[in-house]
C-alpha cells in the first residue's frame, strides 16, 4: 500500500518527501543531539541495539533508560512496536526506536524470555554475537556446528511471537540453517558481501541468498571496518556495491543498518569485543594499531547524512521506487511481515 | 456507555445475561479445571496476584508461566491490558486476566520497573504486603511512619503510567496517605470493613472512606480469616454487610475481590506469610491450632458460585443497578479510568 502510494507520489515529482527512512541497525551513544540529528536527516524509525552482552536483568535496565528518554524527549523520538508506528512517526515527525539484541544474552537460558522481550519491545534477536551462544555459532568461532538444540527451538519461539531471527554475526553454516528452520524470513541487519569487501563479518553470496530468497532482508552497514577501503570508501563505490547487490539478489530484500556507533568512547568498542566472556583483550575487526572505532566515511558522519544515501543510489542509476525500498520502504514491508504474532 | 446499556436489558428483562462479572482478586492454584470453573461462573474478569515476595526476575517467571497458560487455553482465558478486554472477553465468551502484585517486591528497588512491569501487563501493586516496605507501613507492623520518600515517587510514577495503587494489606496511616498523596484514584481491592468483622486485614470506615470518596474502590472479600464469623458466614451476612457498607460510602465505589486461592496446599499460606524474610513461623491471620487455609463458606466454594452473589445482594434489597456495578461494573469503569497512562 506504502509503495503504491510512493508510485502516485513520484509521479507528481514528490518523491522525496514521501520516501521512508528506516535505519535497521544503530548503536550510538544515545543523547538529546543524537535524536535530532535522526530529525534532521528524516529517520523515520531506527532500529537501537539494546543489548550486546547483557543478562535479562540488565537489559530491562537499558529499556528503562529507553523509558526516560521516551519521556525525556516525545517530541522527538517514541517507543515502535509494529509496522503501523512507522507511519506513525511519519505523520507526527517524529522517529520511531525499535529494540533489538545483538547477543541471546537478554534471553538467558529460558526460552519464556522470548515473548517477555517481545512485550518490552524487542523486534530483533542475533542468535550470536561473534561467539558461540547456546543457539548458534559466532562468526569468529573455528568451527561452526550450525544450530543447537535450544537454537531450533528458540528460532520457533521467535516465529510464533514475532521476534526476527537475525544473523548479521552468525558464521555461515549456521546462518543458513536458521534460514531453513525458520518458518517466517530472516534478516542480516548490518553487513555487507564478502566479494567487495572480504572482511570477517561481511556475508557470501550464498549466505545472503539463503536469507533474502524466502523474503528475508540484507542490511548495508557502513561500519568503516565493513566497507571496501574502510574509512576512505566513498558514496559511489558505497552505492555501487548496493546496485550490484540488486541485481544479484533483487531491490526488494535491501536496506541500510548502519552500525552507526557514534560518539561512542573507544571503551566501547572494546566491550563490544570482550564484554566479560574473555580476561584478554581482543581487537575484533581492529588491530593492536587500530583499537578504537574507525573515522565514519566522511559523507556518513551521523543520521543527518542518512538522506545521502538516497542521491548516491539514484547517481549510480537505481530508479526512484528501488531507492525508496532501500531507503526504508523494504524494512517497512519486512516489519509489517514480521512483528505481529505467527501461527 | 455500559450502565446505560445495562439498563436497557433490564428493563427488558434480561438483566442477567447484561451483568458484567470481575473478581478483582484472586491467587488460585491455576488449572485448566480452574479457568473452565472461570468461564462456567460467567466471570468476564479476574485480577489474579503474580507476586507476593518474589524479585523481579521471579515474577517475569510467573509472568512467563502465565504466557504458557494463555498459549495453552486460548479458548478460555488471555491476557487484559485494557478496560475495553473485558468487553472482548465478554464478546468472546472467555475470561480476561489482569495481573497485580501484592507487595512492590518486584520492582525491587528500582523506579524504573514500574513502567516495565505496566508493559507486561502489571496493572495493580500493592505498597506493602503485612511488612514494612520500602514504600509504606505493612498492617502487621507495631508503628506506622506512613509513606516513605520513595513511596512518594513511586505513587506518581504509578499515576504516571496507569498502575492502581492498592493499599489492601498496608496499615491505615499508609492508606490514607497514600490515598491523599495520589493523584488518581486508589484501591483496597480485598478486605472487609472492620466494623462487621475485626480482623486485623480489614479496614476502618476512616480508612474505606478515605479510599473511596474520590473514586477509589473498595473490593470485598470472602477469604474465612476476614468474614464475621469466618467459614460460617452465610451468604445472607455477608451480603447484608455490602448493603450496609453501600449506604455510608455509596455503591459505585464496591466490587468483589474474592481472594479465592483455590487449591493451594497449606504450605502456600505459610509462605505467604513467611516468605524468606523470617525464619520463624507467623500464623499471621491463622494460629498455631489453625495454621492452613480455612475452608471456603459452602456457598462460595470456588468460581462457579461468583454468579450466586447478585441473588445474595438482590435478597437483601439492592436494587439490580447497584447490583450490577458491584457484580463487575463498577470495576470496569475503575479499569477504565486506572490503566492508561495519565498526564
Amino acid at each position: 500500500m506504502v509503495r503504491g502510494l510512493c508510485r502516485v507520489y513520484l509521479r507528481q515529482g514528490t518523491g522525496k518527501g514521501c520516501q521512508m527512512r528506516i535505519d535497521n541497525l544503530q548503536y550510538a551513544k544515545w543523547s538529546e543531539k543524537v535524536f535530532r540529528q535522526m530529525r534532521e536527516g528524516g529517520l523515520d524509525a531506527v532500529h537501537v541495539t539494546v543489548a550486546y552482552h547483557e543478562n535479562f536483568r540488565e537489559t530491562v535496565l537499558n529499556l528503562e533508560q529507553w523509558n526516560r528518554w521516551f519521556e525525556a524527549f516525545p517530541e522527538l523520538i517514541f517507543k515502535g512496536q509494529w509496522a503501523s508506528d512507522v507511519e506513525h512517526a511519519r505523520a507526527t515527525g517524529r522517529t520511531a526506536i525499535f529494540f533489538g539484541f545483538q547477543n541471546p544474552s537478554p534471553m538467558e537460558d529460558d526460552i519464556g524470555l522470548v515473548e517477555i522481550l517481545h512485550t518490552l519491545g524487542g523486534r530483533f534477536m542475533q542468535l550470536t554475537y561473534n561467539n558461540q551462544s547456546l543457539l548458534a555459532t559466532g562468526c569468529y568461532e573455528a568451527e561452526d556446528s550450525g544450530i543447537t538444540r535450544m537454537g531450533r527451538q528458540v528460532i520457533r519461539e521467535m516465529n510464533r511471537v514475532g521476534m526476527v531471527v537475525d544473523m548479521s554475526h552468525s558464521a555461515d553454516r549456521s546462518t543458513i540453517e536458521a534460514a531453513e528452520i525458520s518458518q517466517r524470513p530472516i534478516a542480516i541487519t548490518h553487513a555487507n558481501p564478502h566479494v567487495w569487501a572480504p572482511a570477517l563479518r561481511n556475508k557470501s553470496d550464498d549466505v545472503i541468498r539463503a536469507v533474502t530468497q524466502n523474503g528475508g532482508m540484507f542490511g548495508f552497514s557502513l561500519y568503516p571496518h565493513h566497507l571496501a577501503g574502510k574509512s576512505a570508501c566513498t558514496r559511489a563505490a558505497f552505492c555501487e556495491m548496493i546496485a550490484r547487490a540488486a541485481e544479484r539478489f533483487g531491490p526488494e530484500c535491501l536496506g541500510i543498518g548502519s552500525d552507526l556507533c557514534q560518539d561512542q568512547p573507544d571503551s566501547i568498542v572494546e566491550w563490544m569485543r570482550v564484554g566479560r566472556w574473555s580476561k584478554e583483550i581482543d581487537y575484533g575487526e581492529g588491530s593492536a594499531d587500530a583499537p578504537g572505532f574507525p573515522p565514519m566515511p566522511e559523507w556518513f558522519r551521523d543520521n543527518r547524512d542518512f538522506g545521502g544515501l538516497a542521491e548516491g543510489l539514484r547517481d549510480v542509476g537505481m530508479n526512484p521506487q528501488e531507492v525508496a525500498g532501500i531507503m526504508g520502504g523494504n524494512w517497512h514491508r519486512f516489519y509489517a511481515e514480521s512483528f505481529t504474532p505467527g501461527s
